[in-house]
């Protein structure tokens, strides 16, 4: 008989570009969400969780000529009787489940249709430092309206939501724009040009950043020696298209007002791209009769970044303060959210289109900068641990932690083999303990406890002098009866 | 040239098996998850996230025979350069991947690691009515010690949780058995027997709820004549042989040390099933002494579902109110949550023996007894609906939305098509709106506004007399400066 093969043990390993998120990390995401959720829904959004698996033909990102339809998201084919299941994908944000949610639902939908949802979404991209492919998305959307009213709403409640979860004013700036500005600006560079010298151009505008007027002012015509000294090819505009482009880009006035003067300048008589200054005119007046002044909202034509599916107003929400990078460089914390109006994503279903508008939150960048600015409540108290001085009398430690519990303090008994003290004392450590409780032979006679601060132990073991040390025990012995208020009492000097 | 062929329009459905889940379906979950949290914290167990996506691998369910290894999760094959990429998964329960996290981060975790869990898993499998192959779990688990005191803990934890959520005492039911007492009465029922006739004991063992201790005799010997009066034959075992697996099926007695005896009998000498009994009457006075009685916590020798991977005691809690099904027959609630003491998924990974215990809530299950019970928070209330008289006036109704949302006060400014007004009270009542506020022309003038109560007016128009219709008017006149506190008012009266 042929040996059994030997099963090789299996890696204990998260898959590439997954990771696992430990205690803190998980409660602090929770509360922001929380927070988030709060805002969302005083605004009258109502809660929506899609599950997190759809068909490829619903998501959108089917390519009919691969075999896998997995480019970009995580796709697998069901298996029916003739191998010939659907192909189902992980969702790779909420936006595209909201539309197929909308057009499958929508005759038992109220006519405007104002949902939140928060999850994980998956990218099945190639993962880097930082980078993951399970990330989580907090969005609010407006299905029905194409009012404008609906879009100046969303840029206030995202101006409220980032001050909710403790970015203050002044440290955040949401910008608006609109992609038929840019499009009244396309046209205002002459006689339609190709598709290809469209991207060419929006290419170019997003360097703006980077190179300034005058570098995008080659780029857009005959070409730019780059800082390395290579030659980059321009887009091959006349300086007189390149104009329109160039005061677009530079429209940013000291108030709304100027900038729209400027934008209307820039796209001349497009038709769209007045439609488009209109737009944001509306949204700019709204706002500013709620108060929402250029210290959180401004109209900024330099948002292009995600222009993707919108198709009108655009928004982002910038934090404006500066890190320390890894490398130990300030730099600006950038982009933690965005959106904008998308009129056409129902329509792939319905054949009808159904203006909407929406806004997503990254997540983790949000939380990422508020533990940059140290604004997240700090590291949660771990349990109170209740030692194990005589493993016979597990029940009265269980009587304590009980005690405790009720009490509504966070307790456990150490459940480990209780032999070594000293390694129950680590463990309390390890688990950022403030408080130990010992109860051995000596103390059951006398009817008492002892409670060590292991936190004021710590401070002490850092820094006292013999004097303080004696002063102020670490350890001390408490009736047993007072072992909740006692306890109370330690955890509270540490608040 | 050949025409481009037209994309048939997408489906807008939820893949087979998956389902939306909308407004309170939403938020009542996540109240109940949070109650639950909020015991598993104070018992001292710490937040765990791991990804969605596991390898298959590590997930444990790669069968080396078949091309796909999806028999019951959803996995696919990464793409890497020659295509020969890890097969990845998404995860079937929260268990295997708290092994691989265990496995992976020993050296950086505590000695005893004490983790929750919560979120969705996936199953493939048929879906069927009621059956989703997404739903959540809400585990907690200690890893690290084969004390008897951390399964006593867990038991102790699920009635507080339990009961926490809205589930009181009585109407719930936490039943222990062990695996090893299983395992000494199969060894008590003489010589080794082969694994097929274990299998069969266990699959007989698992009838006695329906076909009761005669049946379950004829089962385990020559075989019995069900219902329908088809012969189904017997497992072949001797009276004599059958004899220790009917005492320990009937060995529940009125106590628990009634129950502990009959055990002792049904296992004979056999030293593991000696030794289960042992563990279970370590937890049992371990409950005892912290106070939970038979009224909440259980020995019961019938618990023998989903025996699985556990290695020693295993719980299951049960409701035990009755509720009517899909056809209006009463029936019991069942079980709504499991776990058990299992002390070899770790050793998968690192060789290493790890003991561990813990329990999972099935969430979905418990919030549907507790909806059955009408348990859960009413249905959420809608936004405060300020209609649009005027749309010119849009800035001074979303100053009134403003007011409100600042006072806490849920709200919305109708933003769908402000012509038909009967639209914008009909989307009103859609949305369970509590009170619609209304500021025409006529009351801009006076400086007041109409609230009107559409709760009461719901009643009214449903069951009034014309006295009580005059006398309780639904809508009435308030200055706008009273908007806030007129309209708390109006909420206030109904909850």
């Amino acid at each position: 008989m042929a040996k059994p093969k030997k099963t090789p043990r299996p890696k204990a390993e998260t898959p590439k570009g997954f990771t696992d998120y430990f205690g803190s990390d998980v409660t602090q995401r929770k509360e922001m969400l929380d927070g988030i959720a709060a805002v969302y829904h005083r605004y009258g959004f109502d809660a929506l969780e899609s599950s997190a698996v759809e068909t490829v033909e619903a998501l959108g990102k089917f390519l009919p000529d691969v075999d896998r339809p997995n480019e970009g998201v995580f796709a697998w084919q069901e298996a029916d009787d003739n191998d010939k299941g659907d192909w189902l994908a992980l969702r790779y944000d909420l936006t595209a489940p909201l539309a197929r949610v909308y057009a499958q639902h929508r005759n038992d939908l109220p006519t405007l249709y104002r949902r939140y949802a928060m999850g994980p979404v998956w990218r099945n991209e190639k993962p880097g430092p930082g980078r993951f492919r399970q990330f989580y998305q907090c969005d609010a959307d407006t299905v029905g309206t194409a009012s404008m009213a609906a879009d100046a709403e969303i840029c206030a409640m995202l101006s409220d939501t980032l001050e909710e979860v403790g970015i203050p004013r002044g440290d955040y700036l949401v910008r608006i724009n609109n992609r038929k500005v840019l499009n009244g600006v396309l046209e205002a560079i002459g006689p339609r040009e190709d598709q290809i010298t469209h991207d060419n151009v929006l290419r170019t505008i997003d360097k703006f950043d980077k190179v300034g007027e005058a570098g995008v002012r080659e780029l857009l015509t005959k070409g730019r020696l780059d800082n390395s000294g290579a030659f980059i090819d321009g887009v091959g505009l006349s300086e007189d298209q390149a104009a329109p482009v160039l005061a677009f880009l530079t429209s940013k006035a000291a108030d709304a007002a100027g900038t729209i003067a400027n934008l209307r300048a820039a796209v001349g008589d497009s038709k769209v791209g007045q439609e488009g200054i209109a737009e944001l005119e509306q949204i700019g007046e709204l706002l500013t009769a709620q108060g929402y002044g250029a210290d959180r909202i401004v109209i900024d034509p330099s948002v292009v970044r995600g222009l993707g599916y919108y198709t009108g107003p655009v928004f982002e929400a910038e934090l404006t303060f500066e890190i320390l990078d890894e490398k130990g460089r300030k730099r600006q914390f950038g982009s933690v959210a965005g959106g904008g109006r998308y009129d056409d994503l129902v329509a792939r279903f319905t054949g009808q289109k159904v203006p909407a508008v929406g806004i997503s939150i990254g997540v983790d960048r949000l939380l990422a900068a508020l533990r940059a600015k140290g604004r997240v409540s700090r590291e949660g108290q771990g349990p109170v641990i209740v030692t194990v001085m005589d493993r016979e009398r597990m029940a009265d430690y269980q009587a304590m932690v009980s005690e405790l519990r009720s009490a509504g303090i966070r307790a456990e008994v150490y459940l480990g083999n209780p032999k070594n003290f000293g390694n129950q004392l680590k463990y309390a450590d390890k688990r950022g303990s403030p408080v130990a409780v010992i109860q051995g032979g000596d103390e059951l006679d006398k009817g008492v406890i002892m409670l060590k601060d292991l936190i004021l132990g710590a401070q002490i073991a850092e820094n006292a002098t013999l004097e303080e040390w004696k002063e102020r025990p670490s350890q001390f012995e408490v009736a047993r009866g007072d072992l909740v208020a006692r306890t109370r009492e330690i955890i509270e000097s540490h608040s």
